[in-house]
């Protein structure tokens, strides 16, 4: 079986500008998440912002890429508009995204999404408590009915976002907020799960329930492939003019 | 216009056997929603369990109600089975049926939703905060986006529902709980509504968010009227045998 | 009771380049609609692509919009990027959309659903039925639970569309093709409907059960008005920072 | 890995009363499923009504049986009420069950959808078009987009179901109907698919995609395992008094 080829792309600024967070993520969140998600089935690379002119991300790395996760926080706006488009297009052509965090705001979920994806929010790092509602579904598998994180920033309700194809989790925070905080959607042949934990000064990404989410959504995320009337495989939906 | 035809049933128990809860609703439960609810364009009357031979629901009652509320909680057993399949079938040929509460376990709920509807309940009447996360929705109108319930009981996820068509309210709780606690629901012609406030002993249904929430999902609820090809009106779909 | 505002926007070019669709639609088709949808409760006015330099969308017309109809075909290209993004963010702010045939792949459209919506396509003009898989869904409401278009332009699976909120219709063409011909979405507080009949050189909008479905579907996609917790009015969701 | 428990249930009566129906599947459509799908990771046994006294269904068979497959269309009234009920009872537990052609009519799935299922008819055997609208599901997998059963029986909208949590494909009858003719639900713990091909005297269980399609369904709807707390598996919903 081939390997899901995994790009572990990164922000990669608040290690550089706030000790908490590089003592939390010396190496960056993402070597974090590399680190963490490591397996034999997974190929994983990471990429960040300031790696290069494209921000790490080819056209060779994206077209090599079959699950995309998506750190991004502080520097939405530096993402070059070209290279975002390119992302999108991916995921319509099959890619899987895996947005975590503060990518509700990030310029590929919005334009997949259709809009801006704004919230509450409240920066207290305050306990919260994951909740799954969705206990059949693969990305929801091997961890308990709920769990437990010291603290995070507060994500809540209204989130605007589409009607998600599943909920998968709600989180309770312990201001008083709720959050669908875990959900999925499809846009074109590309599957995307957001899924909220991952404050940069809050260690959940050291969190193994997190950390087994999140693979169980690389695994599901990964490519389909289409097969047509005579049997060949193909990435492209067959569409358009039948006359 | 015609009246929407609303009866509101009662199990007209705890009012009976606790004295905090007959001093919440000295008139019963029914009774103080039938007042909250007085409307122009409602025509209300209230039924209960211990009312006559047929828990006050004859053949003339359900055939000329448009709108059923149900408040049920200790005494769902009693309820007898002919009684809850009529219920069912009047739901399934259109009359709406909101379920309040406790009536996640009554009889017709679980029989038109296919499964007892479990939960994760704590009788702390802690505090509670209902949360809005569908702001289109006809039974979210005219309340704030979020309101809170002063103490309620606590029930919570897993909740074991089917996917809802509209998840409408996530209720926070003190103790650390979170509850899809309103939630829309299709079967036969008949429209659903779920909303998990009124507890016995808890002012709830004193509370004019949650009347005005009610109040919605009479009005979203009421029946709808089909037309055949010629335009002709008709409760029930056209189905069967085409040949 | 406040009119809804609708603006019925029109591409108006086949009218003008093909007699048969001038001799269906002497007016052109947004005249059409306009005559059709009249109604007490509307307030109706059109607008049309080469209108003006702002295809009839100055800021006052957008402000001044409830709901907006969108038909457009062969010149997509030709809306300018900066209207076609101020109809968007006025969707996202509540006005109703009502995106008419080939409107799948108008810009306005394609950014809200956030990717291109390709579909199958034969332009044989083909008998068509279209059949209601939704009974209670206040669109579908009045009209046959199936009825018949004697021809129209075969759009067919697989629709590129995000899932639907609910999916009303699904339309049979006599080539053998399905197609979910009407379906709902929301993008922020918007309500969006996507119905399929209406090639320019078919008589659809002569047609009274796709007239009713397009009059029900304005009704639906009125803006809703959202209280803040002191009961005022806004229309704006009330989100951003919790602190 | 352990195998997936796969029970065929069939009703087993067209094959002794109608000739041609016997000449399609000699030995019964159980023994035409069971040999159909064989494969490594599947353990397939079959049951039939009049197999004994529990239809084949004694609690030793419900107990080792991981997904269900079920095939009734005439004699749905002779299946025992308490059997129907532990059927119902194991798919909340988690097993799965697949429901195939006129099982939407079949005492365990109308009690998991919570209504009967009725649906337009026609028994004319005329030619059908399967049309997949849900190209990343596992389900639709390894089967072109599109593909034709040369006869079936047309079964067609309105189908009287509960909003099915993914709708996967739609058929196309040559007579002028469209049916949602395969779909997903879920209830407590277990997956259900309902798919519509395989009426008695049609050949559609020797139909290449079709068993693609169940097999997959198969697979999918195989059993979860919940753990709790402390990372001890369970096959029950940890829900109930949390105080």
């Amino acid at each position: 079986m081939n390997k899901i080829r995994v790009t572990i792309w990164h922000e990669f600024f608040h290690e550089h500008t706030n000790d908490d967070v590089a003592a939390l993520y010396p190496d960056g969140m993402h070597e974090c998440l590399a680190a963490a998600l490591q397996a034999d089935d997974l190929e994983i690379r990471t990429a960040w912002l300031m790696q290069d002119d494209d921000h790490g991300l080819s056209d060779d790395v994206l077209n090599s890429t079959d699950v995309m996760l998506w750190w991004g926080h502080a520097l939405h706006d530096k993402v070059r508009d070209d290279i975002a488009e390119k992302v999108v297009q991916r995921v319509l052509d099959g890619m899987g995204f895996i947005a975590l965090h503060s990518a509700h705001m990030a310029k590929p979920f919005c334009k997949l999404m259709g809009q801006p994806c704004k919230l509450r929010w409240r920066c207290a790092n305050e306990k919260a408590i994951v909740w799954n509602v969705h206990p059949t579904h693969p990305i929801t598998q091997g961890v308990p009915l709920h769990f437990e994180l010291e603290r995070e920033e507060m994500y809540g309700e209204v989130f605007q976002i589409p009607q998600p194809d599943d909920l998968l989790f709600i989180t309770w925070f312990a201001g008083g907020n709720v959050f669908r905080g875990g959900s999925t959607f499809t846009r074109g042949l590309g599957k995307i799960f957001y899924f909220h934990p991952g404050h940069e000064d809050c260690p959940s990404f050291h969190n193994e329930n997190v950390i087994k989410i999140i693979a169980n959504g690389v695994r599901w995320a990964a490519p389909v492939t289409l097969v047509d009337l005579e049997g060949n495989k193909s990435q492209k939906m067959l569409v358009g003019d039948d006359t």
